[in-house]
């Protein structure tokens, strides 16, 4: 059987590069970067590199910090609650802005913070899943203590107007960050010029491993500590350094940039392809303006077809899929986005999220033409509600 | 030149069966386990399997919680914040009580929660650096919200009474949190059976990777998640997981479990071997009774010796030794625990941790043993404060 993985917006496979790059750091150049013998120092070399490669891959400039964390959610969650301790607790801030169609761990940490006694405000988003710089301008006040706005949208692929909506933010006092987790790698990221104070990445979605990510912290922004401790990161972010993760992020980063044009003309080709293959399937309608989407990113809703019910059959045959974030999709819920942005109560059941990366092939995409529009045919001429309307053909 | 790692309460090298195991989840098997799909889901035997040997190794129920996390410090930090936000602010229990010499990532995240306002209280501890259970209650209140007691000391190897103390912290009605950092692997550790209701564990003292660790939850006991977002982990702890470094962790914990009876008899008896010979240098002393010590850990005070310059001594002929923590190993501090148990000024700035691994030699240890007294003599002929004192000989 075919295998075709096209769920890479959930997570994807580990760079060869950076694979190759970070073994000598588990069982011969294991010291702790910290020590003072050679054990430690010798890893120095390659962390200094490491460094140098995600300050240049994701446009930082040297007086910024690009502090390394476990992932995405860690920095994510660093932003939520030290804002909340250095900002919200004991000032006269209490407002905190963002999408309505945030990752589940910006989502989710809001309404903690939510439950503390902040109001959480969250910007409304059009039938393109997008919320725009006006929403912001509408909502923000000189109460506002920091703005969370997703560069590129997890499930839809939508890029986001980040840099109007930092300065808006500015112009009010307030702190921007932003959740840059699916735009690293598909896009070209420039940290310093985006606008923004903080930034979230994690690696495993630009073919690094699964551990590591991190976060921007603009020149001058102060954030206490989420991991007190031995003082690692210059204070910022105590732990033992993850030294084969670093080195792998950092490689799978600059391999990833140096595709960018690739993902851009040839992924581009591809998933468009795809794109007007599966939109000639009736009653099938895609999320968004594709041209202001990532390159690799589809969120169909298929009339009448349980997302979770296409997925069984495509992966049957071979096909990874997802019905949106990978996070709770164990859960058979109804896509947020898709509610978001006002679709009927039927149709948000009916996501299917396909995310390609560099490692699909023509003939995958050819072989996955074929069978979203067989598994369409088959789950429709069992479904009840696609089946008994007459409108539907 | 000979190469002799005495630094393995720092850091230490994979295991390598540890290593094979991971090594498919990188590039082959690199799905998301919360994915509805084969790559989803052909981890779910590994992961569980790893999670089967991790509450066997850690002696955990069925119906205990242990919460993968990227490390100790994280885990230490999601205790100290949660306890917080869920029985300190808006209660009227306001006290935390630590040990004076617990890891940085105690002492620091406690520091931050003073600083919020929780009154902190620091157990003094003996010439042998442990805190007892007396002076735990007669510093215990109602007003008590955590009681946090290392298992074993990161740079004395002392190994504390956690039982009882978690028993006096019940009758008051505290959490009782141990980090067992520094036990896991190096003595037989039942987490249920310890009294503890959070216990705090990384792979990397154990010879599994950096990044990855964990925290024992036991069956009953609410925490607010540190990481919000995705729900992974049953809600516990979000952000997609770490595979290969789980399934290596739970491997590296297996295979040091089952070999305690090793690490207590060559390890012990080689820690012994050089502990004795050291101890034939005039005026070094070692502190703690090693037979309530781990089997691994020396931590020498060579009189007139700054630990640094031991440290480099050491390092130019091959052997990796640190002056304590690594975590702040390139300040040049005097060591914490050296002013705990309240060491003359000139003694804090002596510290020599040796800490040995089942990798480590007899033949190794033999080298070292000569090589720590040609250092000592050689720096004490060029050290001011010893070659003046005349009472030194």
């Amino acid at each position: 059987m075919k295998e075709v993985y096209l769920d890479n917006n959930a997570t994807n496979r580990l760079d060869d590069n950076a694979y190759e790059l970070m073994l000598p750091f588990f069982k011969d150049m294991y010291g702790n970067p910290n020590s003072l013998h050679i054990w430690g120092t010798e890893t120095h070399p390659a962390l200094r590199e490491a460094m140098d490669k995600i300050y240049e891959g994701l446009g930082a400039n040297e007086l910024d910090d690009i502090v390394m964390t476990s992932c995405a959610t860690e920095s994510i969650n660093w932003v939520m609650k030290s804002v909340y301790f250095d900002r919200i607790a004991n000032s006269d801030r209490n407002e905190v802005i963002v999408t309505s169609v945030e990752h589940p761990a910006i989502a989710s940490s809001a309404r903690f913070l939510k439950n503390l006694g902040v109001k959480l405000i969250e910007l409304p988003v059009n039938d393109e899943g997008l919320s725009t710089p006006a929403d912001l301008r509408a909502a923000i006040s000189d109460k506002t203590a920091l703005v969370s706005v997703m560069w590129a949208n997890n499930e839809t692929g939508m890029i986001f107007d980040v840099k109007e909506m930092a300065d808006i933010a500015h112009e009010y006092g307030a702190l921007f960050h932003t959740d840059a987790t699916q735009a690293v790698g598909k896009i070209k990221v420039n940290f310093h010029e985006s606008g923004a104070d903080l930034a979230s990445f994690s690696a495993h979605k630009f073919h690094g491993p699964k551990g590591i990510g991190g976060l921007f912290i603009k020149k001058g922004v102060e954030l206490s500590p989420l991991f007190h401790g031995g003082e690692h990161m210059a204070g910022r972010r105590s732990g033992t350094l993850n030294v084969p993760f670093i080195v792998a992020m950092a490689e799978a980063l600059k391999v990833a940039n140096s595709m960018l044009d690739f993902e851009n003309s040839h992924i581009r080709r591809l998933r468009d392809k795809l794109e007007d293959a599966i939109l000639q399937i009736p009653d099938v309608t895609v999320v968004g303006d594709r041209s202001r989407r990532v390159p690799n990113t589809i969120l169909a809703s298929v009339k009448g077809v349980e997302g979770e019910a296409m997925l069984w059959d495509l992966n049957k045959n071979g096909i990874a899929a997802s019905t949106g974030s990978a996070c709770a999709s164990e859960d058979l819920e109804s896509n947020p986005i898709m509610e978001a942005i006002g679709a009927e109560n039927d149709l948000a059941h009916t996501a299917l999220r396909l995310s390609l990366s560099r490692f699909n092939t023509e003939e995958e995409i050819d072989y996955t033409i074929e069978q979203v529009a067989k598994a369409a045919n088959r789950l429709r001429s069992i479904s009840s509600t696609y089946a008994y309307n007459p409108n539907n053909r």
